[in-house]
């Protein structure tokens, strides 16, 4: 079946009478104005300008850290510099991870220092560290499997690999080894757990990340190693060789501290108490500049948000630019938002977290009556290179903490794709870096935002709830 | 003066009448012989092998360390199987330093975890570390040159920027931050010192390196930041800013232990007595895998002088290839080996310790009166793109082993210049891995090496003494 049949059914199905006579309709000076928005958007400067200064002169902004608020505190002041409204921020209290020194020496059958980092809530070593043979597995699936003891008193390490591309899909299939691995590993007795950097480089840099424990099973120290660093692992394993590990890791957990969420918007006219809410998320991880992930995606969403509130005309409903705290480690910014404005109709939540590349692909997550609409926005994207896929149109998810708040809320998103064929190179990396965005790939972002978060804000009828 | 008459000057001045009736030359069968060996180091698949296995099986070969003994141990075994005689490890003492964990710290104006590396001889940090406010210098010029109170009681940073060259030339004005950074630090009262990575990427990586102390001044921890985190603090100092750093560095040093020197040999005939030593050295930095610092170095000589045993002809002279210990960080190998030789009469020393690019260059530091068999040498060499320079032709210098050999000996060198460009984009790294050598660019350099070797075992008069 075809996208405009299925388009058809859906408005059948919503109205009841046929497409032609009923399809709800954006008005005509709706659409001139977007493709206003569209060709400003394209001319962007201030999206690079952002994200160039908030890694300048903040860098990495750990969640709950000194920096994060910084950082706060310059988007507040920069959100009302830019032109919108009601620029506040939003504290809430976690508990937060700090790292500390840390290495991985193998120190059989030959000694060598490795490239690696700790994960995100790994508990410290013993300060005399940690020193065992290795039991290897070629990724997660075969840990999971192991019924054996191999595992008891030893250092596990979880050789899973990563597949490039576009759209990230490699990563939901790696990802587990780093955020379950410990668990899995603790429950057979393991004294900690190393794992292969879940990227798609072949740096010798490591990858850190969230990891979490289990209530009820022993917490280990968890780290990543380089890809070239797992590869040499493997080549001496498979060499029949035994492998022993001396690992140092030291951190802190459970620091009390606050993250924050930076709001403002562009307010609404006659729908004002609608909110059409575009995002990124302000914290990073700490051994980058948090340029990539996710300076750029708030870079973008702010310079959108700022083109709406200085093209002329008021959007019908409030475009908010929501900053969240605490995406990578938590969620704690994202929760904070949805239990204050949980009983706020929101038109659309949706979130720029997947780096700086170009936007390739529109999906969405609306009512089927709403879709004529999504269908509309789409075509004034597709000039800017958007596709709107044949398939799985309306069965689109937001960046994560939109999608938290989506599924928490049954609140109505759209997913605007980036390219993330690099993305994965430098993620959680010493990497992260402004010299990582192309500034030449920051105005479509900025167009697609813009006419997206606009036409939701202008939208003849609610784009909720959304269908789960 | 063109580079013939200032031959032409000195045979006269080294016979007394005039070279074309005087001038020493090479046998016609030893031509003939050389030719052959260039052809067949061309097609060299022997230091690929070697530097690949050397690589594989062992990694970074920190002086002193286990897998230095275990490298010499392989090596002693593969110089016999390629085919050399006389294959021996002679150990010698010496202290050893070891790394461990360390990190660096930005903690104002905002926290930024640095890329570090602790340089080698460093004292370790106090357990709690040191936090203090930095004392910025655009180069160790500026930190030698200043007579005021600023560098005490704070952690010393120099900004020493290394430019790149085919030649290296860069190092030699780069190299004093690294090495006497700490002494001028600690003469003005300052806790630590941190330097930028004397290399020539901009990469997040940090360059080691041997740093030294002084009798009578204070020692206190030395580090390395990588390029751009250099760049950063450049740029936070620049605007003003009062940095602050914590640093924690543990090490160990003095840790009684041995390196050793491998050698093997192909016997001469006549002149059996006398030595042609063609060098690499062993031991490497510990954050890479010795690759281009220098399996690649002991790969092609040991190819070379694999060539000449089984090219059919013995050399006149002893060819003895020598894998020196300890290279990195006090040349206790090199030492040892002139301490043990010193009464050996040597035709020449010689390195190989500048990676694995192509030779572009050749000098000579040998008696004038040898020059015009120098120069028929090079005439052999020229066809592999090797050049003999117009000036400076007899002013040359072997590798840093060789060098100091040649000083204090008085022995003879010749130095074959490899093409350095991207040499200190990795030197002293974790990126210095058998991925950096090109395997295309060995078998020119194993040529070279034979062709000379060869040519020097047959020489019809002695090399030496070495003008000085």
């Amino acid at each position: 079946m075809k996208r405009r049949d299925v388009l058809g059914a859906a408005a059948l199905l919503a109205c009841g009478t046929s497409r032609a006579q009923t399809a709800p309709a954006f008005a005509a000076e709706d659409l001139q104005h977007a493709e206003l928005l569209r060709a400003a958007g394209l001319q962007d400067t201030q999206a690079w300008a952002f994200v160039k200064e908030l890694c300048d002169t903040i860098g990495p902004r750990p969640a709950g850290s000194d920096n994060e608020r910084q950082a706060a505190a310059w988007a507040q002041a920069r959100l009302t510099a830019l032109g919108l409204a009601n620029a506040r921020t939003e504290p809430t209290p976690m508990k937060a991870w700090v790292r500390g020194p840390a290495s991985a020496t193998l120190v059989a059958p030959v000694t060598e220092p490795l490239v690696m980092a700790a994960l995100g809530n790994s508990i410290a070593a013993p300060p005399a560290g940690i020193e065992a043979e290795i039991a290897w597995y070629t990724d997660f699936a075969a840990l999971k499997a192991d019924t054996t003891e191999r595992a008891k008193g030893r250092i596990v390490f979880i050789d899973q690999k990563m597949a490039r591309a576009r759209d990230g899909s490699g990563y939901g299939p790696a990802v587990a080894a780093r955020s379950q691995g410990a668990v899995e590993a603790a429950r057979r007795g393991a004294l900690a757990v190393g794992i292969r950097s879940i990227g798609t480089d072949h740096e010798r840099i490591a990858h850190t990340g969230a990891m979490r424990y289990e209530i009820g099973v022993p917490r280990i120290p968890a780290f990543a190693v380089s890809v070239p660093d797992a590869d040499r692992l493997a080549a001496l394993h498979a060499a029949g060789k035994t492998l022993r590990l001396q690992l140092k890791l030291d951190a802190k957990s459970d620091v009390e501290t606050t993250t924050q969420n930076v709001i403002a918007e562009v307010p609404g006219t006659d729908l004002a108490d609608e909110i059409v809410l575009v995002s990124g998320h302000l914290d990073s991880w700490d051994l980058g500049r948090g340029a990539v992930d996710d300076g750029a995606g708030c870079a973008i969403v702010s310079a959108a948000a700022a083109l709406i509130a200085r093209a002329g005309r008021r959007p019908r409903r409030t475009v908010r630019v929501v900053l969240f705290g605490n995406e990578e480690n938590g969620f704690h910014g994202a929760m904070s938002y949805g239990d204050r404005y949980k009983a706020v109709v929101h038109q659309l939540v949706s979130e720029s977290d997947f780096g700086a590349g170009r936007i390739w692909q529109m999906k969405s997550r609306v009512q089927p009556a709403a879709l004529p609409l999504i269908e509309k926005m789409a075509s004034l994207l597709a000039p800017l290179g958007v596709a709107w896929p044949e398939q799985g149109a309306n069965e689109g998810g937001p960046g994560p903490d939109a999608a938290l708040l989506m599924r928490r809320h049954k609140w109505p998103a759209i997913g605007l794709a980036q390219d993330g064929t690099a993305y994965f190179d430098v993620h959680h990396t010493v990497h992260d870096t402004l010299e990582r965005i192309d500034p030449a790939t920051l105005p479509q972002n900025v167009a697609c935002w813009a006419v997206t978060a606009w036409l939701a804000a202008q939208a003849p009828l609610p784009f909720g709830p959304a269908p789960l």
